[in-house]
């Protein structure tokens, strides 16, 4: 706790400088204090001290902070447009290439157009090429500063290029060993070079089983990868194994957190990143799958209707609905839960469809036999009516397990037609499983209704 | 694809070296393999395999291995106990520290202290320092393999250190920097050591401003301060600021996957890593919250009961239960969703807790006015009872508004309890809200029913 109070003075005290146009203390105060530091202190400040900071900061120094700011924060934009736009786009050119292309994405055309124009040539161009790649493949979260060297050399000359790069590129630990046409044929860590002699080939020494990704790969797969191999970054090819750049253990701990968290979204129906929106605009996004949900919740209600004389027959049934469609949906809920997580982490998954379903569907009869049968012995004593339990135990287990074949089948389906499995949400299948809940209720209800009133 | 193919046609190859006692193959293969591949070469033999593997490797190839194998596999104690307790203890004792704990944790007392009386007196007291921290803390994921060194030496001394740690040490990326009293007083990157001249001196150069965690810190601020900084490493230290061990980035990419796994299975009230059960032991994991759930569901089923009079003289009211419980439940899970959330990466949740409430019944009032004035009308229009239609429409928006209140309330009420807010599961809010919603329902439904029936 006394960490933080010790950075809110600090800040407290750039705060102090920057009114007072102490140059170069604040330039000394600032540039100490790690990159993550320096975007919480930026991200405090006014317009008017923001101002400030860009005429006492190099586009440079701004950029190494930039590279770390939110990329989904929504003041981006404003912060750009307060810079002079050559200022603006000088700092976009230093900042990691990967980065800069995260920043303008967030921009429309004509502004992003416009800081590109202001660049250099070169800088423009590295940036254009990764513009054009899709949205959460490696080739948008990889990046172009990384190392790359021939075979034919000692290492005493690749430590030289090394210490040549070390400043700009994004990571020196692995160094990638590429061929006369940019192919990549090996990779050689920074500990390796260390440990050997210098007058050693790298040709001798690297590693030729370099494990890569292809720049279309999916970046939940990227990020399995460096799961199970532990990677502090991975190289990146196009299908002919041309080298394109690399992607760092940063920014896939960045996809690993996004995915959690649209899992989870997914899950509950909601997006959860919604954090500081207002009451009004938290609703608005809210409104759409809910009222999606009570169309179809509307079904069971007209479900429900169409049983009206059983129920005014019989109105200790109606006590019972609430009870069966939320179990039901409850389980469903948990099934709906696994299924998504085992397809997202089987790779074999097409072998498995029917089999997971069977298994599902078995769960399901297991649960609802034991709830079931809960649920009987409860009633029974309860109403002191053996029937009566009998249709609400039987109900009870036929919802479960059709609750547990929705939860498991429901995800599949959406994989098979190309949508993100996670989005089956979990309000989805409780909605779902009411109708399904309510018409098996009823019609075992129909069924023994003459033993039952007899 | 062709790539999975290769590396079975690489096990296939492997397993027939072992069946024909090609010692020399085998050995070249599989080391040149990457410790990953290996794993999942060794998870696919059978026992009489695994006891040539045994006679092919050192423990310390063993270990090396054994370094990446999943800590929860539940074969572990098998494959120990096939190895000669000698043989065990000695891969154990060469495994990173952190690991071996790990491993040895999941044995009985007995079977740990076997292995650790096996030991060098060195190794052991290493690991046994380990041993001894609290689970899900910074002590018990970090290792005490890393590079520290003393500030008056220059950077080419320290350099010769690092070659001399580099293949024991999980990383020689961060060097720590610690006085007489083994304080520590800087860190250095590799990367800073290799773009430094040889002759300069280290306290001239380090980085005094050093991020480090505690030994007792959570290891989810651990893992924040991961995603904030960048860092590949973070050292940790006690409270008098001796070091004492590291923490890398892919222990904590460990921690980050397992705390999205247990907040996502929180919500749907399932372990959602039960992928390899089969149905029944499934089944039985699931029951506890189903039956739990039954019971409060009980309570609702009790209190519909206690409404039968109302029923029975209109039963087109039973036709709505589902409907209003389904819709506020769905609505509940989002607030509960966005709760938890919020609990998990706010600093400042102190202050915050009434205003969240606040908003969140803000956000449920606003939701529950736009569903319920959208019921009011479809009801009208379908049954041409405006006065139904007002029941109905009524109670959804007090339904919701309630459940949006508990599903912001529980979670908090639980941290506050000093439970996980994770725990308080969609199932659970669903539930809950099935029974305030029918209680709000019946009490409108009651107070107006002159006019109803009128």
């Amino acid at each position: 706790m006394d960490e933080t109070q010790e950075l809110e003075n600090r800040f407290d005290q750039l705060k102090k400088d920057l009114k007072e146009n102490n140059l170069q203390d604040f330039r000394e105060n600032f540039l100490e204090m790690h990159v993550y530091e320096q975007s919480q202190f930026y991200e405090e400040l006014d317009e008017d001290e923001r101002y400030l900071v860009y005429t006492y900061l190099s586009p440079k120094e701004l950029a190494n902070m930039f590279d770390v700011l939110e990329e989904d924060n929504e003041n981006i934009q404003d912060y750009l447009s307060e810079m002079r736009p050559n200022y603006a786009s000088e700092m976009l050119a230093q900042m990691y290439t990967d980065n800069a292309v995260d920043l303008l994405n967030t921009l429309d055309k004509k502004q992003m157009g416009k800081y590109l124009s202001l660049m250099s040539q070169e800088d423009a161009a590295e940036i254009k090429e990764l513009l054009h790649y899709e949205d959460e493949t490696a080739g948008a979260i990889m990046t172009t500063e990384f190392v790359s060297i021939v075979a034919n050399q000692t290492v005493r000359s690749a430590m030289y290029v090394l210490k040549r790069v070390a400043k700009t590129a994004e990571t020196i630990y692995y160094t990638y060993v590429v061929d006369q046409e940019n192919r990549l044929v090996g990779v050689i860590s920074l500990r390796d070079l260390i440990i050997r002699d210098d007058d050693e080939i790298i040709v001798d020494i690297l590693n030729e089983r370099v494990i890569s990704v292809h720049v279309g790969d999916d970046q939940e797969d990227v990020a399995q990868t460096f799961r199970d191999y532990d990677f502090l970054a991975l190289p990146v090819t196009d299908y002919e194994d041309h080298l394109l750049g690399i992607v760092t253990v940063d920014d896939i701990i960045d996809v690993i957190d996004e995915e959690a968290t649209s899992d989870y979204s997914g899950l509950a129906g909601v997006n959860v990143e919604e954090v500081h929106e207002n009451p009004a605009k938290a609703a608005f996004k809210r409104l759409p799958w809910l009222i999606t949900l009570l169309f179809l919740g509307m079904a069971t209600a007209s479900l429900i209707n169409r049983y009206e004389a059983l129920v005014s027959q019989a109105s200790i049934l109606a006590a019972f609905i609430t009870l069966i469609t939320g179990t039901a949906g409850n389980a469903g809920t948990q099934s709906l839960a696994v299924a998504v997580r085992r397809l997202a982490f089987n790779d074999d998954k097409a072998k498995n469809y029917l089999k997971t379903i069977f298994s599902e569907v078995l769960t399901g009869l297991v649960t609802g036999i034991v709830t079931g049968a809960t649920i009987f012995v409860i009633v029974w004593v309860w109403k002191a009516n053996p029937i009566l339990g009998f249709i609400i135990g039987m109900a009870m287990m036929c919802a479960i397990t059709v609750a547990n074949l929705a939860g498991s089948l429901i995800p599949m389906l959406m994989e098979k037609l190309g949508f993100d499995p996670a989005v089956a949400s979990g309000p989805f299948i409780t909605t779902l499983s009411d109708l399904t809940s309510v018409l098996i209720y009823f019609n075992i209800a129909s069924l023994f209704m003459g033993y039952f009133i007899g």
